[in-house]
């Protein structure tokens, strides 16, 4: 029996080791999308203990403990910070085969040296042990990206965001980029009761005064130049799939009237509107080559009691099944037909929708850039062995793995980077157990430039930061 | 070369073999969904042969001749019974790899001790010989229970049955707990043409005269009390997908006495009128501390030519690929916001929705009661290893596999509870797997408890039958 | 570590080795699915060089091209055949875990004898190579087929195609039957501007006028004829899904009246008369004993701009999520209402279906053909390891793997036929893999024979060519 993490975890040959010790381990991260919070970041907080740096927002670690029969008042409630860790303790040892069972162990152990097991025989210890080590400087929320070796480090930031911090950070002179995401899912929220409130912040800090779908555009245009400016290279978009509609010229103009006026709008209307901002939004992107990044396939906040007491990304989300391949195709095929379809990853949340994700992107590779259509790595649930397998299978039969600008945290925490670790290993032993079986030559000269390139250059050649 | 179905079956290494004979083997069965016929247990049949046993109402056995190219006299008609029997021997070799294969051999061995691989060279051996068996006391319909150390086992049965057989068998003595499920699905069928006579039948064994929705609900609610009082915790709801349709106060009333009057009701009259009746009957559910289950994704009686002549359940339905994630999030939501939703077992018929229902699952539970919201295990086409496999892999990896509760036959026949056997050997095989490769600590009390608190306690606890 | 692609290649064990060289290796294809240009057997075609036989017209290889970032002039644009190559052999070692790895490297070995792996680095020597042996007489379009024992193969054929190339095939004494399949896709096309432009040729090859609905089904069924005279016994259908629609007698004639009068249809108009039309054709191939094909699921000609430049078929096609159950159900259901379903074979382009074509399959096995309704191979971007293997998964887990006619191309290139020995490899290795570990008996007559049955005698027996 291998032992559990030990340092061939997730490695079950000598092809796999040799890929991940040789080419993979020691390469600097480039974590081109996450949600990390920048503030934190400008002023290298130092976090009370680690339930602060740990649990606070980790909407992942609350769902396991509420299936388990853990009370809200220890997980989001005002129980003391020790209570709530002890009560994560105990829901440990229950979460085997979930990821959140490796990421706790894989965090214990590279962030703060601890190699055994949560559980709650050690809590109390684990609890001193890792408050001792935040109090110092290589346990800042700095200390801990410089400890894993981020090179990039991208946040997901509103338009109307000013990027104060990302600024601040620059001034700073700190060694890692940390650069703005262009976010613009509340800029297209156009049936939420707050959406003329926003065009009104939106107004104040582009300068643009919005009065009608043009200058709603020109405001956005300056957001995103301003973006560019601060270093911004990525868009990112957060829909249950991309819904098409057809409209004719001068309808998108007359319902965002319509909206500006407060006036009710239809179902269709929504569609279109929110369709042809899509539209406006991407060209914006590649105008300037950034790439578009779309997420797809959340059914958010299915429960409306916890969601009216602890508000949105609290843990009510799940997985959806809408169709997505042909908004899909309409949307890319709509900028590709005038040559305006910027460089794409797109990121599926249904694994049933792999294949079509995966074959999606070969319509709109045109020979232009290596990989211009990207298949984004296993997200959210999916972020786990299973899930990242079948997304790095289905991206395999179907496109070419070699092009993958691979992996990504997406994630509140600065405890998260091991994903990185995680993911090239899995990606190493995926090849080494092909190697093993001879389904692919051992050739380590070329499978390990592929892992290279995969855990590291393809998103530095790709991204260009 | 591993031999079929030796005493390892399914045990692929030491740490599967050591969790399951230590851990799993030995534990009782609480079979809480089933389809057995309670007046085969309350009259303790005596089966004719084999053929009667085994072959007469398994329509799993029946598609598989079918597909083979057995005419229907040999399969529903009126062959004899040794003919009969003759036919599913020489289809049995044919049936590598399907489930029945499996469930063929390991019912032989568990309950006859026939250890030879059944085809047409010893199929008459194995009709005399389990002929012989099968006119002694350890080989009725109790007697074949017992063998397995069945505790509960839980039939489906109709709110206008008068449970007069579980009566029976209560009343009897009999070591095991034979308890009700109340499936109100002829209730809800409202577009039926058998309807109202099935208002009547309610109407008569509930003493309720059903004049108004008021009056159905009061009767159907009657009828729940006498389930609960005769034992039963559990309802059960067989369809496609929980259609969910937004519907003013008064309209589910107003289209029910529109029923009554014998009037043609919309699709949409029909949708509101069953999606409140569903609330209805989950509210009286979460009121006694019921489980309710719900069997979701078959497309039924496609044949209309054989259904015709052969009825329903005989071998003519299939998955479905119908929209899920939303009408459950909306039906779920909807009980959650008063505070009513009973503990729940989602069954998934499509594999492609299986991630669906597991996280499904997570957006409702709310720390109050240990898996409350429960991902069934793997339904009718998918009971078989990779229907298994992949539904507590997505389990796994979208909640805690530590809380599920387990295995049920769902089986017509009383051969095969040793199904309960072919999941935990497949349950401690998958942590085996995972511990050999170092993906699981090898700590087997952590391990062993998980098992058995799979295969027996979380069971017990969850039903508190 | 296993050599990549040596004699057991895809044979992990002694007991997959064993089937492969005991019951499969030396049986001939029978390849009943194919899109190989009839004219270049007629004409028994010598090919200028490997970018000939190889390059032009594949667009697997194409997009893998256009991925890897290869500009269009030498993909399908005017770059000289050697250019084309090597730009070719620069991207192979970056398809690493596609299929076309495998299959550039298989077909290398099996039709040039090349061992080694093609690279930018041996580039110029294997298109020496291969370019003398293309300008023998084994390596024609006859020698090609010859070298890999083909005994019959199936084209895809337009109903007015007038069969010149098939009867002089047949003339010429060549050994290996060519026979044409129906494939009346353009026939139902009723939207397409050139549709009425179709109906002339197909009055004037059929000689029937169409003056109207029965007199376009007279013409077809003359077709129909004239394809079964020269030896078809196929029809083949490519649809997104089979639409159904509810409509009255009359109302197709009505429609296609309309289409033929030049006059606007509504879409669900459309609908009824092409699924009118389908159970027509349908009808055909039950009263001939024909098997009749449905490929199902593509979402084709994405990209439209490519799609101008270069036409249908160049790669701009992906996988699409079509409701697939209902619409199968509801037209098998009414054919076999009237005991007019032919034999079938459904083929699904999304693996998320598969369970749903493997059960629906069971629905309309009546025991009066073995194997009468068939879920058919991986196809197109399911062509492969992981697509094949799922697809027997399912089919092994929801019907009878043993009745299965196993393998076909689907290829447009005479060097794809060593898929049938990678299909044949597999299955033996998913059996070998299942013995090994004790999930199947060792028993290799009873396997070796299942083996035997799938790659060449079921397809023998079922299709009757």
């Amino acid at each position: 029996m291998k032992k559990y993490m030990d340092e061939n975890f997730l490695l079950s040959n000598k092809a796999s080791e040799r890929l991940y010790f040789d080419y993979a381990e020691s390469l600097p991260i480039i974590d081109y999308h996450s949600h990390l919070p920048p503030n934190e970041i400008a002023e290298d907080l130092q976090y009370d203990n680690l339930t602060h740096v740990w649990l606070r927002g980790d909407h992942y670690k609350w769902r396991a403990m509420r299936t388990f029969g853990i009370d809200e008042s220890y997980i989001t409630g005002d129980k003391p910070d020790k209570d709530k860790f002890l009560k994560w303790a105990e829901t440990v040892p229950n979460t085997l085969r979930n990821p959140l069972y490796d990421w706790t162990h894989l965090e214990l152990k590279r962030y703060f040296g601890i190699k055994d097991l949560l559980s709650p025989k050690n809590a109390n210890e684990v609890y001193e042990t890792t408050g001792d080590q935040l109090k110092t400087k290589s346990h800042t929320a700095r200390g801990l990206m410089k400890q894993m070796k981020v090179e990039v480090s991208c946040t997901t930031d509103d338009p109307i965001d000013d990027l104060a911090y990302h600024k601040k950070i620059k001034e700073s002179g700190f060694e890692i980029k940390v650069l703005p995401t262009f976010r613009p899912d509340k800029a297209m929220t156009v049936e939420a009761p707050t959406y003329l409130e926003y065009l009104k912040k939106l107004s104040a800090v582009s300068g643009v005064e919005i009065t009608d779908y043009d200058s709603f555009k020109g405001a956005v245009q300056k957001r995103h130049d301003f973006f560019h400016e601060i270093g911004g290279r990525l868009s990112d978009h957060g829909l249950n799939c991309i819904e098409h509609e057809t409209y004719k010229a001068g309808e998108p103009e007359a319902v965002f009237q319509k909206v500006l006026g407060g006036k009710e709008i239809s179902t269709r209307e929504q569609r279109l509107l929110k369709f042809d901002m899509l539209l406006e939004f991407a060209r914006m992107d590649h105008a300037k080559g950034w790439t578009q990044q779309f997420h797809l396939g959340a059914l958010r906040n299915n429960n409306k009691r916890l969601l009216t007491k602890l508000g949105p990304d609290t843990g009510f989300d799940s997985i959806g099944d809408f169709s997505q391949a042909e908004g899909m195709s309409v949307f890319f095929n709509t900028l590709d037909s005038t040559d305006q379809l910027a460089k794409t990853v797109i990121y599926n949340l249904n694994p049933s929708d792999n294949e079509i994700f995966a074959t999606m992107t070969g319509n709109f590779n045109d020979g232009s850039v290596r990989g211009k259509m990207q298949f984004g790595s296993g997200w959210w649930f999916l972020d786990q062995i299973d899930g990242m397998e079948k997304q790095m299978n289905a991206l395999s039969n179907m496109g070419l793995l070699s092009c993958f600008v691979g992996m990504l945290t997406d994630s509140r925490s600065f405890l998260s980077f091991p994903r990185h670790e995680y993911f090239r290993r899995l990606l190493c032993d995926i090849l080494g157990r092909d190697v093993e079986q001879g389904r692919l030559p051992e050739d380590y000269d070329l499978l390990g430039t592929m892992v290279a390139n995969i855990s590291y250059h393809n998103a530095k050649n790709y991204f260009k930061f």
